[in-house]
Order: structure tokens, then C-alpha cells, then sequence
């Protein structure tokens, strides 16, 4: 169906709902209102699945809110635009993402800052901000939204703040990887650690994010880059002393740099002890558990060591993604190799099973027939 | 005396020798061997008490080291210089600094570290690296160097790398205070927390170096600055809330930069909590207990906050210490205010009385008759 008939329609499509936590999605027919003020409608054409949907989907110590759409990683084409709405417009492509940039607040004019008061990131809100109410039902009956973005529909309802506009000419079944996880992990290292060329850089954690967080010290000319995962390279546990210390001793008093990407408190630690007295930098990424206390002894941070947390490898969606897929259109950033999986939008639940057996990385999800 | 006269002889002078933990200093006559290789042996003209001087010679819980001659905050001529030194000559305006640059370390060679391998703060070392032994005698029994420096004595012998020389036209009567806890303070803001113009900075610690800081600030164009101290101003013990509470619920959810001056752990965890999230940079200064834990929750860093420990300011002693005392020429900083105090060497003890009492900042010892 073309955009002029659909815009200002109800769009009746194939979502993948989640009614009950944990349990296998359904494809089911749904209704997607048309986009309301500053809202913008998008045919996904690829989407593809992350541990934070996992996460909710299993929802376990948290609220639970179903019948939800997950969803947050993909590649798109508006299909039609709500008022106000000047910067974008039907047949762009766009990735949506799950945190936003208003370009008003104080984050948005920051330099330093992404999280955008307006469209931070907001894992219970389940509806729109323009109405507090949902745009997809099934017999009139609402279905959650997940992170503003719902992605495991043929269309979905997102805040123009939540799109960034690409090049029209990037492959969406690989560039759609660029909406979280990938970009956290290698603006982890471009934007933040920013190692310098020939220094040493550990990385914890060897998912995508992780391997992410390693390519961008791989485009910034790191000479050592060390990697630690739960299971894969240097395990922590092979060690009998603290892996910091390890660490220490093979690079002759720490690493320049490390990225912490596993969201283990202890992992967080050890990455902040690891680097080099002087000069070191830390930078975390992995979210943590409630409970967790980062600690440390004071005199590790007065000996000139730097902690930096950082929020989507600190890019702001809309300025900063663009950029980011022309690295993959120039062929400095390399995305194949993240990308282990690919199954029709009708085996969506194989996605899951990929990704909590740890055979995956990432799998795209095609949604055309 | 001239330079000529005594190069190459012992110099027999007054100091002012700790016998013993926690009593009074007593006024010697002391000798002051020749430099040797890489030595420099200083008429100090200034000197001042800084709480490191106290803490050493009050020796609680350290493995005291007696009898000592303690002061390392001082200005002062060079009277003769060993082999191999180039950099300064006799005559030459100087002060000496208790950590040093040997310029060929990686620290040294490192643009973002000041903490030299060969010459970095040694609180225990009461010799010279030459030779492992003191230059300082009575009736050819030793005394004990403190950090290098000892600029309680008329005459001193340092290493070159912990030596920076000055303006010959600056007061050292003034700048003096610039071989420690001012510079500590001043370099803390201007070097790493470098603050914007109209930005929101909190100093926790009223002393000589938080105000140092808060100097730092002012000079950078902030326009709001929070001071917190023990007896001064803002107390924490006043407020009923966590005092990263009231800071965030007066500045609209924090500042943008916190430097800690006091080495409380708890002030450290509030200096770090008080900043903003998106671009909040904590600086802590303040050297803690052996026992203490940095303590907070991860999500704290992850909202895009940094901390960084800073030792000196930032500053390399002898590339970086003439360009504050040049800044204080240009009046670009004011060092009169940290002045309370001044008294006669023969009175030294009264510096101590004063700083114990809390009375004084900084207490300038004139050890000319
Ligand atoms: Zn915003
Ligand atoms: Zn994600
Ligand atoms: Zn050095
Ligand atoms: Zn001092």
C-alpha cells in the first residue's frame, strides 16, 4: 500500500504481541492510528532484538505491563507524519530509537549531555506522550507501547524527537543494528574513553555492545585490546588474583582505557581499577542491578584515574546517528560481523531463542513476506 | 654569605628540627651538605605550614620518622647546583615542590599526568635518592628530609626535578604559597574541573586549598559559587537531607562541577552525587582516611556523570609552576587573601598554634632576621 492512501488512516498490519510475560509472542492483526502532533507513523522493515527487550518481555522484579509490542532496534521508511512535524517526511528512511532528543531541553543544547528531559529513555510508560494513550489496538482494546518505539509491527507510532533521518542509500537489514545496541558500545569508545592511537584499551563484556565498544577501539588505533567475557578470551574466573591485578601485569601498570559492558558490579570495578594510574579512564556502560554499590578505595580515583558513565555512547539521536551509518557507508565501521541471525517476522520467537541460548549477537527480523 | 663562598662546602645554618612527635620545633644549628649529582641546594627566603606539615609531624598512625626537618611549601634562591643540573644556576628564583618532574618518565611524558615515576610524593623517604642518606647533620649525626623539600632551614637541598623557577621579580613572600596547597586547590578547577563561564560550581572544604579552588572558579566565570565547610558558610550538619539534595533542589538538579577539599569520605560521596546528570564532573582533592570506601550507586555514573581524582592541581612542577606565579604578576590571581598570618622563623611554632587553633589559612615563616 503507497503512503497517500494510508496517511490520516487506521493501518490494520501484523504485530508481534506480547500478552504475558515470557511467553512466546503472537502474530496478531492490529490497528495503528495515524500519528498524532509531533508524532511520525513508520513502515519497520527490519527490526532486530536486544537484551533490554528480553529483559521486559521476562519481566521479572519489575511492573509488568501487557499486552505489550517490544521492540527497539530497526530500520524504517515514514509512511506519514503528525502536525508539526517538519523534519521528516514520508519515504524518508529512519531508525527509531528508544531515547530521544527534543532539541529544546538543556541535555538537547548540552554538548556533553543526550539525556533528553523530555524523551529520555522511559521503560514503564507503555502510551504516548501527546495523549497518554496507546495507538495500537486490537478490537479496540489498547497494546502497550515499549520505549516509544514497539518495533515488532509491520508499522509503528513513534515522536518525530525518537527518528533520526539517514542515507536513504544504507542497507536498513544492517543499519537498523545502529539503534542501541551497537551504537552504545562503539560511542562508548568514540565519544567518551576516545582512546588515542597506539594505546591499550580492555573491554568487559563480549556482547554486541562489547564487541561494539572493541571495534571502536579498533577505528581508533588502539594497539592492545583486551576483551573479557563471561565465557569467551579471558574469563575472570581462570584467575586466582583480581582480574585488575592481571591486568596490571600485562600491560605494565594498567590499561589507557576500558569499557565496561556487562552491567556485573564486579565487572564495573575492575574496570575502573584497571586503568593506569596517571592518565587512566573508565567508562561504564552496562546497566546495573538496583541494589548494586559501586566501591572503591578512594585513592584509586585521587591518583588521576577518571569514571565517565555514559548513556547511548553519549550520541543524540537525531544529530549524531546520521554520522554514524555514513562510518558504515564509508566502510570504517564494520557491521556484518555483528550480525549472526536472520529469520522472517513470522518466527520472531526464534530470535528469542537465539538470544538467551547465547548463539546470537544480533538477528535481524525480516519483516516482508 | 655569597653563592661563591660556600659551593661546594657544608653550610652550617639554623633550622627548625621536629625531635619528636607532637613537640614543639627547636631551632638548631644544623649542617647542610654540599648538592650532589642532580641536587640543588636552595636558600629558602619563605616559607609556610601547610596540615601535610602537621599531619607528619604529629604522626598518628604513620611509622614516625625522627628527628626531621619538616616544610615543603617555601621560596628561595639557589645557592649551588651538582653535576649534571643545567636547568638553574645559583641566583635563580625558585620554589620547591614536594612531588617532582624528572621530564623523561611516562608520567613526565603523559600531557594528562603529573605523577612522575622517579620523584612522585614520598611521605616515608627521609633521605636523597643519590646516595640513600640525609644532608642534614648536628655534630654529624643525621636529620631526616620530609618530602624532599625540608624548607624549614635556612638551607636546603633538593632534587632539580622538584624545583621550579620563577619570575625573579615575583614576591616570594606571596608566591611561596604556591609550591603546595594553593596550586593543589587553583589547579583542581582550572586544570580539571574547568568549569564554563556562568556555570555552577561546589567547593566542599573551606580551607586554604577549597578556597583555592573556589579562586579557580572565580577566575573561570562561574557564576554561582556553593561553598560547604565544617564551621563555615554552608554546613553540612545544618541541613536535615543529604546535602546532594539541597544542593540539586537549589540549582536545579545540581551543579555542574564539585571540587572536594576536605578528604571525608562522605563529602566525597556527596561532591560526586551533587553534580548534574548529562555533564556533572565531580573533582575530588582531598586525601582520605587508609580505611574509607567510595561508595555509590552505579546508576549515579551511569547518567553520564564523571569523577576524577586530581594530586597538585594537575600541574607538573617545573613546566607548569611558572605560569601561576605569572598569572599572580598579571593579577589574574589573588594570593593575599590565603595570607592570615605571618611570624619570625624563631617563632615557628606559633604558625602551628595558629593552624591547629584554625585561626589561619596560611602563615607565612620569614626566615631573614
Ligand atoms: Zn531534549
Ligand atoms: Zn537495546
Ligand atoms: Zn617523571
Ligand atoms: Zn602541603
Amino acid at each position: 500500500m503507497s503512503s497517500n492512501n494510508t496517511a490520516g488512516q487506521v493501518i490494520r498490519c501484523k504485530a508481534a504481541v506480547a500478552w504475558e510475560a515470557g511467553k512466546p509472542l503472537v502474530i496478531e492483526q492490529v490497528e495503528v492510528a495515524p500519528p498524532q502532533a509531533m508524532e511520525v507513523r513508520l513502515k519497520i522493515l527490519f527490526t532486530s532484538l536486544c537484551h533490554t527487550d528480553i529483559y521486559f518481555w521476562e519481566a521479572k522484579g519489575q511492573t509488568p505491563l501487557f499486552p505489550r509490542i517490544f521492540g527497539h532496534e530497526a530500520g524504517g521508511i515514514v509512511e506519514s507524519v503528525g502536525d508539526g512535524v517538519t523534519d521528516v517526511r514520508p519515504g524518508d528512511h529512519v531508525l527509531p530509537v528508544f531515547t530521544g532528543e527534543c532539541k529544546e531541553c538543556r541535555h538537547c543544547k548540552s554538548e556533553e549531555s543526550n539525556m533528553c528531559e523530555l524523551l529520555r529513555i522511559n521503560t514503564d510508560r507503555g502510551v504516548m506522550l501527546n495523549d497518554g494513550k496507546s495507538r495500537f489496538s486490537i478490537n479496540g482494546k489498547p497494546i502497550y507501547h515499549f520505549l516509544g518505539t514497539s518495533t515488532f509491527s509491520e508499522y509503528t507510532v513513534v515522536h518525530v524527537g525518537c527518528v533520526a533521518k539517514i542515507n536513504p542509500k544504507a542497507p536498513l537489514d544492517k543499519v537498523c543494528i545502529l539503534s542501541c545496541g551497537i551504537s552504545t558500545g562503539l560511542g562508548a569508545t568514540l565519544n567518551v574513553a576516545k582512546p588515542k592511537r597506539g594505546s591499550f584499551v580492555a573491554v568487559f563484556g563480549l556482547g554486541a555492545v562489547g564487541l561494539a565498544a572493541a571495534e571502536g577501539a579498533r577505528i581508533s588505533g588502539a594497539s592492545r585490546i583486551i576483551g573479557f567475557g563471561v565465557s569467551e578470551f579471558l574469563c575472570p574466573k581462570d584467575f586466582e588474583k583480581p582480574v585488575q591485578e592481571v591486568i596490571a601485569e600485562m600491560t605494565d601498570g594498567g590499561v589507557d582505557r576500558s569499557i565496561e559492558c556487562t552491567g556485573s558490579i564486579a565487572a564495573m570495578i575492575s574496570a575502573f581499577e584497571c586503568v593506569h594510574d596517571g592518565w587512566g579512564l573508565a567508562v561504564l556502560v552496562g546497566v546495573p542491578n538496583k541494589d548494586d554499590s559501586f566501591k572503591t578505595h578512594p585513592m584509586n580515583i585521587l591518583n588521576e584515574r577518571t569514571l565517565k558513565g555514559t548513556f547511548f555512547g553519549n550520541f543524540k539521536p537525531r544529530s549524531d546517528l546520521p554520522s554514524v551509518v555514513e562510518k558504515y557507508m564509508n566502510k570504517e565501521l564494520e557491521l556484518e560481523k555483528f550480525i549472526t541471525h536472520e529469520v522472517p517476522f513470522s518466527e520472531i520467537n526464534k530470535a528469542f531463542a537465539y538470544m538467551l541460548q547465547g548463539d546470537s549477537l544480533r538477528c535481524i527480523i525480516r519483516m516482508e513476506a
